[in-house]
């Protein structure tokens, strides 16, 4: 391994602070051991029919998408319980990619995801804090507002 | 932890059944042990050439879309054989993120997907059934019409 | 686990050659130990500004946008240094996910994702290599043009 401190140096780079967590969701997750779970792009279904279908924010209120991404939230966690068996066995939310059907120009996808990422602190406290991209994609399956997969780490 | 279930009961959340299976793709997987391979987003090269180039469906159609999927697994398969050395390695497909070429109201990612997932499965039976996540996106590398990346499971 | 070369061969599917790695991210990485850091999706912030907003190659150049990537890493590298305390602990780098703020059409995500590929390698030499999957999205948070996603593996 190089020494990463002198190359910084050669190139003039200076390492900022590392960021400080503002949100839900934290600068980064260290998975130490145990196992991953890796969860499939969940979609806002309840009781079988998406809650909402189109983009955000001209078909799709943020406020609705984040109910929305709530609701995936919900729904990775009932496929997380299918794999696992008890949620006893969940140790740390590990990662959330987040994507939001929204055309050119939007940018409020952190609001859409902490949709979810306040949700799964408000259930899991320090251990429901996770890495998180949100990005805003042109289309979804099914037309759908939010789509998120999930990582977790359990025992 | 917190008590995840009392939490729920709280906010006044049930957890719905977990998800059946109901393609070559499943909700969640979990990784036990062994080693990840992380695969580079692959394109539908086929001897050196794209298969196709644009957006689906407009310029390409779902059915060559599929084609084209497939042909990415056949690359990501031979970029992990690159590392591993023999197929012998691997215990499991993990993962896959599916990014097809789509504009907005496009909700055909799944079948797009389906051409790579089915395909796994068809080559590694149950080991290859994986989590997914499929999303539309506004471009790709080579005006490409889907791009895919891996994570595998090996010994 | 079935055999997979008998089945590629009634499919009558070849493997081709394991791609070369050709510029400074590899077609894949295996993770054989250690912990995996997850990084949040970056964005290109310095003294707390993003270095640019809007699209690529409309609003942002490429050449600017290669450096907002490069940016990204050096935000990626600061998350990563506020979860590990000392770069020693870094071993390698193991995933970027690209996401490029760009209409449909532009082919040149890896162009701009090589701003930050090529970073890690001049920092990290060998280690610094990574799988990567680049891919133009519709939008992104705080019209940003470039947004980056890490995974590290350290002791």
């Amino acid at each position: 391994m190089p020494n990463l401190e002198a190359r910084l140096d050669r190139l003039g780079i200076t390492i900022p602070e590392a960021p400080k967590p503002v949100a839900s969701y934290v600068p980064s997750v260290a998975v130490h051991s145990g196992s991953l779970v890796f969860i499939s792009g969940q979609l806002p279904f309840e009781k079988g029919k998406l809650m909402a279908t189109g983009r955000v924010p001209g078909q799709v209120s943020i406020e609705t998408a984040q109910k929305c991404a709530r609701q995936c939230v919900v729904n990775g966690l009932a496929a997380l319980l299918g794999e696992i068996g008890s949620f006893e066995r969940l140790r740390r939310v590990v990662r959330l990619g987040v994507f939001v059907n929204a055309g050119e120009g939007f940018a409020e996808q952190p609001k859409v995801g902490n949709g979810a990422s306040d949700l799964l602190v408000e259930l899991l406290g320090e251990n429901g804090r996770h890495a998180r991209a949100a990005v805003g994609v042109s289309s979804l399956p099914l037309d759908a507002p939010v789509e998120i997969e999930f990582t977790f780490l359990v025992d």
